[in-house]
């Protein structure tokens, strides 16, 4: 096996998660993480940990979303039991197709979604880990070959996250202080709104692997201005393509995009706190340089900011505050690497992607 | 996708369980048999039910067993409570190389087994069934090519189980009634056991899919005599060849094989109840021509019997009496088709692979 694969499953049970003899591990992962999923086993069996399997493959997925009326959708309760009686929970992507799910109806999906929002509440609340095992067909919609693309997933989970952790604290104390961001960007761009109060996360790889973000929560209702996104946002298999989003009170109250529009709009009405902002993000992964079709990668990359729709993370807002709740949480990058600007409390922290203390 | 995975697919959901709208139904598959689980998402959502997937592949399980210390092994309670919360499960075998676990050291996996012994009483005790997918690895050990072998699975599995049904149950009836049962196979095989009260199970391709055996549970300390298995005993990938074992009181008090005595011997040492006889089967499908070193076929092969140490079914039990329990249920088979006899209560019922009736 490729010792990449090992070091890949040892950053996982000993740096993203904090695994001990006697937890039961719950590992959720498609037939194609088998070489990861194997390393997984290793590592846990060496820790004393009891790993069980779960998840199913996109292809079984949209088998089931196409046979099935959405009026029907249930919370699986089996699903749910794994995961609460579960100490830690480990999600592995890995696509064989990434527009498998793509001719899934978008009102289906939503229904679905909604149903299985208890098991998106019981994955936040418990300690997880989300990172992707490389394919063809993920290097294919990164635009790159398979062996160049698991050189570069590898050059991203397994490095110095000491370090890394260290860089963006910087960020996260000075974001954490501010009361007002704003975001501009070109000539579409100009978001403000309030973060203050809100706890502002540092990512270096724990929930996320790789990591490298700082991320907040938006007063849900404080949102004004308008974005453009200039990223392609993609979900569900397929992109759109300069989505734009004009916020007022906190709600989105114009969207259009130049392609996949009616995606948009699908999850835009999935529910109501689809319509607010979930998420700020910063991303600060330089080693992130290539844009691959794939969040997990994207909203790390250097240079750019996210924001979510949808559901906020939930230790981002301190007891007692709103937090954004929502079925779907869509991150949608803008790039700020040139004639951009970040301010906190009207002060530049970052222009053209170089921070205040670079 | 091949119109002969639906159909079997559809077996499943509508002939061997009673799968309904709104049930939690568990589907316990390797990669290896992603085709199947596709084809089971399809006619779960058609049904209006609510998949999900566990189980590992055997690599991960060598993985996990090879890396653990046998003295932390614990039942995983996230595997528990998915099969509690389930109102069926579906158990797919599908190997990529059926000797993938054969280097596990036998106290290593007897220390599993015991460990998981709550898992297979939650298994067992719900409505569940057990078929394959077909590989290139399992046509291997039967010893066909996939081709062949894939068309000997269907038509094994997808055929009139009403019919077999029948007649299946003229000798589970003639069981029921029986107090004793003799096995006489050439020289080296008489064994007596009592069945007095015990129930006989018709296996029409519910639990097991393909079925094709009527069986039942020898009272614990009654069985006397020797008794060699002529084809292999397959177990965690290696073969048990000419085994042979000598009963007084119902406990094996001799064993030997010509191949692996030691895998015998570990499973006879796994409890109590592994050198107890848990089952007596009679094969009675004949469209299962062939031995495939699969005991979900082979034990179903028309004149054969089986025996099986260790767990007896609970179903053929009555409530009161006392049930051969273990961590181990391993089927072993003798061929009855020459110079062979069963008897009930002293009357031959089958000589030479014959019934009375035919």
């Amino acid at each position: 096996m490729d010792p990449r694969i090992r070091a890949h499953a040892e950053t996982i049970v000993d740096h993203s998660l904090d695994i001990e003899a006697g937890d039961d591990v719950l590992i959720s992962a498609p037939p194609a993480a088998e070489d990861l999923v194997v390393a997984l086993y290793a590592e846990l069996g060496q820790v004393g940990a009891q790993p069980a399997r779960t998840g199913s493959s996109a292809r079984a997925f949209r088998a089931y979303l196409h046979a099935a009326d959405p009026d029907d959708f249930e919370t699986p309760g089996h699903s749910l039991a794994a995961l609460e009686a579960a100490d830690h929970a480990i999600f592995l992507g890995a696509s064989v197709n990434v527009a498998e799910t793509g001719d899934i109806p978008p009102e289906s999906l939503a229904a679905y979604n909604r149903a299985h929002e208890p098991i998106g509440d019981a994955q936040l609340s418990m300690p997880f880990v989300y990172t992707r095992h490389p394919t063809s067909a993920d290097a294919q919609q990164a635009e790159m070959s398979t062996e160049t693309y698991a050189d570069f997933l590898y050059g991203t989970v397994n490095k110095d996250w000491d370090e890394q952790r260290a860089i963006q604290q910087r960020v996260a104390d000075r974001l954490e202080d501010a009361d007002e961001v704003r975001i501009v960007a070109g000539e579409s761009t100009d978001l403000s709104m309030s973060v203050a109060g809100m706890l502002a996360g540092n990512d270096f790889a724990e929930k996320n692997l790789p990591g490298g973000e700082v991320y907040t929560a938006p007063i849900p209702d404080s949102v004004e201005g308008e974005v453009t996104f200039d990223l392609p946002v993609v979900t569900q298999g397929r992109e759109v393509i300069g989505a734009r989003l004009v916020f007022e009170g906190g709600e989105v109250v114009e969207h259009e995009a130049e392609k996949n529009e009616d995606l948009l709009a699908a999850v835009l009405d999935t529910d109501a706190g689809a319509r607010r902002l979930g998420e700020l993000g910063i991303g600060m992964n330089r080693d992130i340089d290539h844009f691959t079709g794939n969040m997990l990668f994207d909203e790390k990359m250097g240079d750019t900011i996210h924001l979510a729709l949808g559901r906020a993370l939930e230790w981002t807002v301190p007891e007692g505050r709103e937090c954004n709740e929502s079925a779907v949480h869509l991150d949608m990058l803008v790039d700020m690497s040139e004639d951009a600007r970040i301010e906190f409390d009207g002060e530049v922290v970052q222009r053209d992607g170089v921070f205040w203390f670079e």
